[in-house]
């Protein structure tokens, strides 16, 4: 059985990643797949690429996108409170998740479930730094050193170095989904991750 | 029991209008609905609304997406050949729909159908006029009338008309279905366009 992981490349500050974020972990665990998630900055993504924000401009697409985030979250399930101040810059929280992978796998994906929940459900202003500390210190993390972390070197490295990588291997948007080297964009591809997953490719 | 027509907004170069015009109405008339086919033209849509094609001068994104019209088209079991000239403009067929519309609507559907897989399963350059009308013989239209159709002012005032009530409803790109008042784009939005329909909204 091939059970090498799943890249899940998103921005914290992206609706449709949200909505990846709650479903990706269990379609992945029916076929025994593990998933590494990789928040990055979609603002240098979008850049590098000459990308982006889907609606940038467009009022008419802006108007239906956020009507679509709201019609998507209720078919999927998923709570989902349209933030008020939105996109937000996410490096804080990023950094934050990176800086927690390292030291408790488990916990980090617990901070992301909250990060990703605070703003679209609680509508906290998670580029925040206070919120993200108090977000991490809910979920039992020693808020001193997390306050380190967020401004140390070593993790603006390593967020700097996902978007390389994730620039490098093709990301343009999130969610980005990377299965055994085939991609899968946008939330509404996870009836074709389903699918890839059950039948090994199709 | 609701009956209002579904509308169903697409450009006979899209390979996503293509993929919902081949599941639209089966899905419409499981639920007793009629949809009504509207051809426009992506490029006055986008050139009113600052919108661009998808992919637009990004690489990656391009190259995403022109593997995920293959896959989405497999998912969907739907015949697919990348056409070897794509985007093209699609006023003669668009104009040829609406004609034939106004003689005869189960003829124009059926001609729809040809022209999106003269292109994207046969690989016909659909632009050309000489093919609209082949493809529009082959179904027993008469070549001549047609002929004088493509050039008339009523058909290109109708076509010019179509993309201006796209505009007016909201139309960015395509497909764009509109089922009572509620907008859905995409190939990818069929799920929750059954959805809705068995649910009468959600």
């Amino acid at each position: 059985m091939n059970n090498n992981p799943i890249d899940f490349w998103f921005d914290f500050s992206s609706p449709y990643g949200y909505l990846m974020s709650e479903k990706i972990d269990a379609v992945a665990a029916k076929y025994g797949r593990k998933v590494r998630w990789h928040p990055v900055l979609l603002g240098i993504i979008f850049q590098a690429t000459g990308s982006r924000p889907p609606a940038d401009g467009i009022s008419s697409k802006g108007k239906y996108m956020l009507a679509d985030f709201h019609r998507s979250a209720r078919f999927m399930n998923i709570p989902y409170n349209p933030p008020s101040r939105f996109p937000l810059p996410t490096q804080n929280a990023a950094r934050a998740y990176y800086w927690l992978h390292g030291q408790d796998c488990a916990l980090a994906r617990q901070f992301a479930h909250a990060v990703y929940r605070a703003f679209f459900v609680a509508d906290r202003d998670i580029s925040s730094p206070e919120v993200v500390l108090e977000i991490a210190v809910q979920i039992g993390v020693d808020r001193s050193s997390l306050e380190t972390a967020l401004q140390s070197p070593e993790m603006k490295a390593r967020l700097k170095d996902e978007c390389a990588q994730a620039l490098a291997i093709g990301v343009f948007g999130s969610p980005h989904v990377v299965i055994d080297g085939e991609a899968f964009f946008g939330a509404d591809r996870l009836p074709q991750i389903e699918h890839w997953l059950a039948s090994g490719g199709f």
